[in-house]
């Protein structure tokens, strides 16, 4: 008796393992497009499923894109119904919005996800997306939480897939039989990613001898865990003194007390801060000369008076 | 009347600047190649060394490495006298250590530096340079320190360059009527920080449009600031518990708690710890299971013993 070949073992224990993370989930749905990633996916959550008990939906979206994505989806569905889920639905969406059309597609594709979503939604993925998202973020240049990459578990969303590589769900199919779409947009140098997948990637693999991928992932995962922990500090500090006191925030380092002043304005109302916003609150805080108020968008000023920070639309703002 | 070329006067503004946060430096340094980046340098180190009062001196390093490096190091030292410095010393280093040549050259540029300066060491590195080590930290996947780059100022070293492009430092040389030594170095393919330079930097800046450099050298910006604040934040930690107090660590976020680990374990003599070392000691804490020491390089071992954490040399643990 031989087990399931390794690649189908390593998704169905990256499924069971990020599963066991969510205790009382009522479903699960996956997310599928028919390529190679939600494929092994689908596989790994069918078989886990049935072991806990739980109820599997694939959740096909068809994006209408590219002439035939309607049977594309109808087919997707039908691999997925093979494979053993208990429902296929094929959701359509309209890639409308704004952003370019890789980030319309996704924002239409993760809005109809949670609009159907009855649990948590397993999306397919792997340690070279991290590594490509990684890279995304750090070419935008805004700061350690776009580098930080996705969570593996950032409810509704699950990827247990992110610690192995493309390469393993390519061989679950393969062992499984089955044969994955491939999305012509996947090697459609138009698009950022696809370049960064098909030309940057190889190349840093080369020029650095290899490992890449995981060595992005590896860091992004480190960066992560920084950054939840300067956010939890920063709930930690709001949770105990409710507003920005400055006796007890000057002492704090730069980068934290930049973190509470950004809760505190967000509660607030203020929105599309920018670091040089934080800097100019904060420097009320640290770098305090007698400056005037420091204007926001959101229609909000930000002043400090009798050695308190204040918090004010500018109509109604206090002498 | 006409002020100095931009590139001139950006590059005196930013050694002015560095200057101004060394209040009390009785000396300048600065690190000559002969390259247009330290030429460069040099002009804004003796123009600012004026203006303050300040000597300057010029330090080239002949690293041995390349036929006829004692007569590159011996004009680098007489173009740096014509710019003006109070004096020009060559350093004649054997690069010999372990990590391969580059590794070995630096580290053996760095010794001799260290070993002659008065002061502060003005080094030429700029915002090219601080990308490229940005991509050689993540290439590493050794954690957001590794990918935090060179700091401006970290004594005593100096980069007050590090905001500028490469482009700045060639354009100044250019306007002072300088002919900057091209180090047949920098175009050799054999090191993976020429390769990044001549290849995967310009592949990245094509694919994302522009910006990558000034995009990686923001990005360690701020995640030097976010490892600065969690190395305070753990430093003060023990400063006010003197040792890793089990019901004080327990609250904490998971990066802190190792952080403040890692500071108790160095304190203690543990060396070359691994992010697992410090996840097998953290579990001691957060994930306690009655379980036995963990065992650390430099002869050490950790247990956890009446609610306490110990560090003990093996030998002489105690029961």
């Amino acid at each position: 008796m031989t087990g399931p070949h390794p690649a189908v073992a390593a998704a169905r224990r990256a499924v069971r393992k990020l599963l066991a993370r969510c205790p009382g989930v009522p479903a699960v749905d996956v997310a599928v497009s028919g390529g190679a990633d939600s494929l092994a996916l689908t596989e790994a959550a069918v078989f886990t499923g049935r072991r806990l008990g739980l109820p599997v939906r694939a959740l096909v979206v068809d994006h209408g894109l590219q002439a035939g994505s309607a049977r594309v989806a109808a087919e997707a569905a039908e691999v997925a119904r093979k494979l053993g889920v208990d429902a296929a639905e094929v959701l359509t969406v309209e890639a409308t919005g704004p952003g370019g059309p890789e980030a319309a597609a996704r924002n239409a594709r993760y809005a109809a996800l949670r609009a159907h979503h009855r649990g948590i939604v397993l999306l397919g993925h792997t340690r070279d997306d991290q590594a490509e998202t990684v890279l995304l973020g750090l070419g935008r240049g805004s700061g350690p939480r776009s580098i930080a990459g996705m969570r593996a578990l950032d409810l509704p969303w699950g990827r247990p897939l992110l610690d192995l590589p493309r390469s393993a769900t390519r061989a679950a199919c393969q062992a499984l039989g089955l044969t994955p779409w491939e999305d012509p947009h996947n090697s459609d140098p138009r698009f950022t990613r696809v370049r960064l997948r098909t030309e940057v990637l190889p190349l840093l693999e080369d020029v650095l001898h290899g490992g890449v991928a995981a060595a992005l992932a590896r860091t992004a995962a480190q960066l992560r865990e920084d950054v939840e922990a300067l956010d939890a500090l920063a709930a930690g500090f709001l949770d105990r003194h409710g507003e920005p006191d400055i006796a007890a925030l000057s002492p704090l380092p730069a980068s934290l007390r930049r973190r509470i002043l950004r809760a505190w304005l967000t509660a607030g109302g203020a929105r599309d801060l920018t670091d040089a916003h934080l800097r100019s609150v904060d420097a009320l805080v640290g770098d305090w000369r007698g400056q005037g108020g420091v204007w926001l968008p959101g229609g909000l000023v930000v002043t400090r008076t009798h050695g308190r920070l204040a918090m004010n639309p500018p109509e109604t703002r206090g002498d």
